[in-house]
């Protein structure tokens, strides 16, 4: 199943991608894509044959899950992308671990906003898993059964205020895009066998494979469970590949009028344009 | 006034602190403190003159904002905690951001919870910003005109699991006593005029001035309004003087049966005993 939250002139809802369109499980279920993934997704299974109510072309994506209790990033968490940042630098010991605000987030297709404060706006391609059992010190083995599915992320970054901490350059508002939708665990038999691309203005900029990661997923979620219980909605971007703008000669920062796709195997495309902030 | 979160066995609630009891302004009001902050707190002041509804011995404390959408902490913002660290240890050239989950989060006389993976377990006695009116790129002028209040703030550190990543040490469950209550604003005429002490065991363990901070309340709440909108509830934990038990030789780490307490002159003060995690 493809999971997704939107909008529509009637308010906030979220839905099962169905061809060109959304069957509206807001209106049948109640409650949001945080609270199916609570009491589990197959309870949206039995409603797959239904008719589409809404064209995907007439509703506002919004963040796969808008309310998630927890949005952690992780660090350079592909060889690849440490090695880009200068000769001799290392794979980090342990998972480099940030957390983002919701209001960091966007949908598919709403405008990236590059902040007033800073030209130095970048791309991060990434995984994104989403959690559906809750829990705490969960082990590698049994971590795949925590992961209610995966999405697109773009982990957007404002690269001169994240040296003065990771916290202050991955939260500006409406950075972070995330989505189109989740696609469920069981149609993903393996997160570590999928390609990420990553396009601006159509042009590849990034492309790895998901099983290059430094710490797999398994490994994520068994570490970051040890600080905190992990709960249904919650989200863990798993580090970008290289490719980034800033390590471009010259950087590629993004601008006002830039499109950007994060493309995954089995998952789908998320793009979004980009826009300066207003004032 | 005095105003704080606690719950009973009827359920969450918010008041306001009179003498030895709260005047329950959820039950009056409805919602949340948050909602309070979001109206102004001058709502509250036409239920001053009432009976308190609770004793305060007989209700739970939570955390100030049980809720808050952004819990934004500060790192080496006291130049004698700087120091601390090494010789030649430096003041940041900016102020150093961190977040917390909500449920890193304790009220007064709740248990802080040594976490199972390590007994490197430090408090940090920290003076918290609650903010009242939203906005974003405040002015360090207009700064403190966003201030609803302030509280106490214990701001627990995980030293082994800090040196991964800030975020790591700064999330563990329950591990943040925020409280008793807040003060509002207009009975804190000057923030930095304040008398920052924190004891465990009753030994006094940091002493240190507010007027010490290396970046200032307004300099704070601009920095990160540039990065983010602030709205109602938010919290900025301005950050921590010298005097951890990380640097004391040797380490003074907070164990099972400790008491750790964070006083501020005007304020009140915030004790929270330790216990080790479960399992």
């Amino acid at each position: 199943m493809r999971l997704m939250s939107f909008s529509t002139p009637a308010g906030p809802s979220f839905g099962m991608v169905s061809g060109q369109g959304v069957i509206d499980l807001g209106r049948r279920l109640g409650g949001t894509l945080r609270g199916l993934l609570a009491q589990g997704v197959d309870t949206a299974r039995s409603f797959a044959g239904e008719a589409p109510d809404h064209a995907l072309t007439a509703v506002t994506f919004l963040p796969v899950v808008p309310d998630a209790a927890k949005i952690i990033g992780i660090g350079l968490n592909y060889r690849s992308h440490v090695s880009e940042g200068g000769a001799g630098r290392e794979a980090p010991a342990f998972p480099r671990v940030f957390s983002r605000w919701n209001d960091t987030l966007l949908g598919h297709d709403a405008a990236m906003v590059r902040p007033r404060v800073s030209t130095h706006f970048d791309y991060e391609g990434e995984l994104a898993v989403i959690i559906g059992k809750p829990g705490r010190h969960i082990s590698k083995a049994a971590a795949l059964s925590h992961v209610a599915g995966y999405a697109c992320f773009n982990d957007g970054s404002v690269r001169d205020w994240q040296k003065h901490t990771t916290t202050s350059g991955k939260n500006f508002f409406a950075s972070g895009p995330f989505g189109p939708w989740m696609v469920t665990a069981d149609e993903i038999p393996d997160p570590a066998a999928l390609t990420l691309t990553t396009r601006v203005n159509g042009q590849q900029v990034q492309r790895a494979s998901t099983g290059d990661l430094i710490y797999d997923i398994p490994t994520l979620i068994e570490y970051v469970s040890a600080i905190t219980p992990l709960a249904p909605g919650d989200v863990i971007a798993t580090g970008t590949p290289e490719g980034v703008a800033s390590y471009r000669d010259p950087p590629g920062w993004l601008k006002p009028g830039d499109v950007v796709e994060v493309e995954i195997s089995g998952i789908g495309t998320l793009r979004n344009p980009v826009v300066a902030e207003e004032g």
